[in-house]
């Protein structure tokens, strides 16, 4: 019985890997679409959302049957709840990468973000990034400390997420309304998609440590 | 054990219930701060918004007890996996309300949204509150029909949220891209809020029904 959960928790870790390597790549792809008017790149990361909600649903299946068949307890069960919530992280970290190549394509072949905020989104995307290989790792393999580094990236992240506002509110800022409307959405779908980072990797945390009950944001 | 399930499950839906009282509670005032520039009432949004979180981690407490002592399976399994769902956006909505009152006193005393988007924002907050009334009903009697009512609603609220921007990109809006901004966060507020109303509706007519699996969204 025990040795069949540790094979069915397995299962369950490796699926959420495979979602949060996804995600990452739909970010990535998503980042090209929006920084290079990739029509492409856009497009796969809106047809490939569906794989990552797939992932999810087996997720939660898995979790489902092994609830029903093992009946764990104590620290099993608290391992398949923090699933369910680290999967619902990270298929909205899908959504989110689909919500940034869908905008990237309402201005194609024109470029969603003018020159002057190509760096801030560019560090951006490089911190979501990093964030979204940190989850797979530590998903992989727990790791507390690798997890904590999370809230580091989500502070640079919010730092970067001001600056572009300071761009947007500055004197000379000549690009009008729609592309300042455009980069603040762009800006917080970047931003969510750090957050639910920081949420899964708390998940994690809790888990590997049994430490600080990881409260809802 | 079956008479039991019962009593805990009642409990569980109750504190949903309380949830979503408290979540339309919060979306009210949080309106009524930002319309009416009533800073009282959008500080309350903020103090509150712990006593949801509250009621949230009462939920996963309550299921993860229910789970580990009576190990239900099938549909009262599934009915316990929706009861962490529908918690899990309930949560989200009380942080939207919160997020609305953080807008409108970032701008306080002057009113964040300028006359000519009072009507618009006064419409979304008119159907916030509507869905999450329903939500609250269909929690405390089953009603599919009712929850399925939610996606006419959240279509009414895309439609506004389409009218927002077409008022923002109008030749002669006068405000500027700082208002430009503020107006476009708070329309993804008040959408994310109907988005998590209509997942939530969704859940509880997939355990009312078991039809049509809900899919991520």
């Amino acid at each position: 019985m025990r040795d069949e959960f540790r094979a069915d928790l397995q299962i369950v870790s490796q699926l959420l890997v495979d979602m949060a390597e996804g995600v990452r790549a739909a970010m990535h792809r998503a980042t090209r679409g929006l920084l290079k008017a990739d029509r492409e790149a856009s497009e796969a990361v809106i047809a490939r959302d569906a794989e990552i909600d797939d992932l999810y649903r087996q997720v939660e299946e898995r979790v489902c049957d092994l609830l029903a068949r093992q009946a764990p307890v104590a620290s099993d069960l608290r391992a398949m709840i923090t699933a369910l919530h680290v999967a619902a992280d990270l298929e909205r970290m899908g959504d989110l990468a689909d919500h940034v190549a869908k905008t990237a394509l309402r201005r194609h072949p024109s470029p969603a973000v003018p020159a002057e905020l190509r760096p801030v989104f560019t560090d951006m995307a490089a911190i979501a990034d990093r964030m979204a290989e940190k989850i797979a790792k530590v998903l992989a393999s727990p790791d507390a400390d690798l997890a904590a580094e999370l809230d580091r990236d989500d502070d640079a992240m919010d730092d970067l997420h001001k600056s572009l506002f300071g761009v947007l509110l500055g004197e000379d800022w000549p690009y009008g309304v729609e592309t300042a409307i455009d980069a603040t959405l762009l800006g917080r779908f970047y931003e969510r998609f750090a957050d639910h980072a920081v949420n899964a990797g708390e998940q994690v945390v809790y888990l590997i440590t049994g430490e600080s009950s990881p409260s809802p944001n």
